[in-house]
């Protein structure tokens, strides 16, 4: 008997409602490929249009509605025209991580074959590295406000809250991760000789936590010199470890040095499983193209590879990222706009689903 | 008569040691060359050795010791061997930035002719833009603590401040330096999106100042998306206007996108002129290279070069750039390794130095 998958799918807005769809099929590709079932159950919430029709992001009940599935597929939200930015994703997608505790923010960064990095000789394989930021805490934080409004002396404060088990819990799945590869090589990045507080904290938990590595070549950087020697020496990066607001840069930034934001995958965590992971590319919903059927649908399409590798599927996990990397190296022809080409979202999902059934 | 200037000289440590005297020989030659004249007095604190002998990092009459100088020319602080960086940033170069009030942190990113950038097919001319960094308040506060100490539930905070007059005068420098330039263009750093209180408000006087300029088109970028657009599109940027931390972080990723951190300036302005600025490279004392007599001094002496038109002697400093150029495209046997040469840091000082008398 075949196992059978019951995924929560929310397109939310902009781009993500026309990559998502692609994402699906190639998830219903490598079902067929590989013998098992998905049961798919499409929300229509954390999008703009929701929030018109009731004046808030999710459902009062959202916990009770989405808890109880294998994982959340998850597009993109943002429609700044309607809501603004940090109304529409602190009610939902932050929503989604803090609630779901997944305080584990995972996101490869790989040159695939077949993509032109922006940095000068730089081939597939030269850069191989991930991110692993902290989701839940950190420079996102609720607490803050503002006094004396409208008068010269208007200050406006918000608190970054870093906690013990909040960060340690991010720094121990870093190392272990670490632990497992063949360079087993651990960069934290930081930023403690400016942010006098809590970055010598992050420090200090980050060099408490090396010492229970003795495997592990640690090392930190600070974000600034960081941030440079992504373009620089990228090679040198394996894993990457980072509070929330510098794994946020870090991973926009890395997949840039990589040639595209389009491809950029990520997996929103909860390693104890008490709660459904969430998977969602790195792009935003972006309304500049949105509607024009040529979003690139990659970053969807690895993001349902890392869903498949979390539910235990890792053969079809491998195979819908030998699908991508092999259509995006041999069929120019289908690429979108932002990898050089002049294919639809639609074209290239089709295309590397078809690769995973061949 | 000659008009005579007073600088303070401050070499720091590391390799600020070994770039200073370039910077002050280059400073030399254009004060010979366009008749003026410099009245130097070097000071040995704010170092690790200073630390060493008064357990403090700067004498406590700081302020009057330096505060009727012309100008601060400063070189790099900080030797985490022996003092945590933290301790000693705060303990001098925060302190000038506050105590004389240099609210604006100027940056400027250019690819020079006969420097390599990291990024394909980017020539001399296809970067060059602005960062202005705001440089007393923001993410790099002092107010927050630890709480919980050594226990499970132990938790660490550090506030973030904005105040009205510190994001308006800082955004009223860009938009004037912006609507000054050819291309009136300018660019706002944010993550309104995930920093949901000091951001929007950030957002906010940025949005109220643009409506002051109507000739300046003004636009903003999330943080993370922004530094992706550096490696992806630098040519679009003109004027960069951004919080402390996310201007550090902009000006140290800018200058790797133009091909080294070595060369980048910076000048630490008091526009008011109520106290003396700072000049200083964009680089740190970089420990890992310290003693080897092979830094790269451009940023030390570009970064005098900004002290010269801060002065009111801009043919100087135009020289002073020129020169620079001229070396870096013309030169190659006297670059140091991080422009790909094998020279040292006094042969390309003094290099550039005959350029300027030349
Ligand atoms: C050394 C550090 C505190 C400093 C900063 O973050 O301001 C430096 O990176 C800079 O950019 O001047
Ligand atoms: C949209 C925004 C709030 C979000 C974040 O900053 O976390 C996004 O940039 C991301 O990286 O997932």
């Amino acid at each position: 008997m075949s196992h059978r998958y019951r995924i929560a799918v929310i397109p939310g807005d902009g781009i993500g409602r026309e990559v998502v769809p692609e994402g699906v099929r190639c998830l219903a590709a490598a079902a067929q490929a590989h013998g098992f079932e998905f049961e798919i159950a499409e929300f229509d919430f954390a999008c703009a249009d929701y929030w018109l029709r009731h004046g808030e992001m999710l459902p009062p009940d959202w916990r009770e509605v989405l808890g109880g599935y294998d994982a959340i597929f998850f597009g993109a939200v943002g429609w700044p025209e309607v809501v603004p930015d940090h109304v529409s994703l602190w009610g939902s997608l932050l929503q989604f991580r803090r609630g779901f505790d997944q305080y584990v923010n995972l996101r490869p960064v790989r040159l695939l074959r077949g993509v032109r990095s922006p940095l000068r000789d730089r081939q597939p394989g030269d850069i191989d590295f991930l991110v692993v930021r902290e989701n839940t805490e950190g420079e996102y934080s609720s607490i803050g406000g503002r006094i004396f409004e409208g008068t010269d002396r208007e200050t406006v404060v918000q608190e970054t809250v870093m906690t013990r088990i909040g960060v340690d819990r991010v720094l121990r799945y870093a190392f272990d991760l670490a632990a497992a590869r063949p360079r087993k090589h651990l960069t934290w990045a930081t930023k403690s000789n400016g942010i006098s507080i809590t970055m010598p904290y992050w420090d200090e938990r980050a060099t408490a936590m090396a010492q229970r590595y003795p495997d592990v070549t640690a090392d930190k950087d600070h974000i600034d010199i960081l941030t440079a020697k992504f373009v620089l020496r990228p090679q040198q990066y394996d894993v990457v470890v980072a509070s929330n607001l510098f794994g946020d840069i870090l991973s926009d930034l890395g997949p840039a040095c990589a040639g595209t934001i389009g491809i950029a995958p990520s997996a929103n965590i909860n390693p104890d499983r008490t709660w459904p992971s969430l998977f969602e590319p790195v792009h935003g919903s972006a309304p500049d193209i949105a509607g024009r059927g040529i979003a690139n649908p990659v970053g969807q399409i690895w993001s349902g590879a890392m869903m498949l590798g979390h539910l235990g599927e890792l053969a079809a996990a491998a195979q819908v990222v030998a699908a991508i990397e092999t259509v995006l190296d041999e069929r120019p022809e289908v690429l979108t706009p932002d990898l050089g080409g002049s294919g639809t979202t639609e074209g290239l999902g089709a295309a590397i689903a078809a690769e995973i059934t061949a």
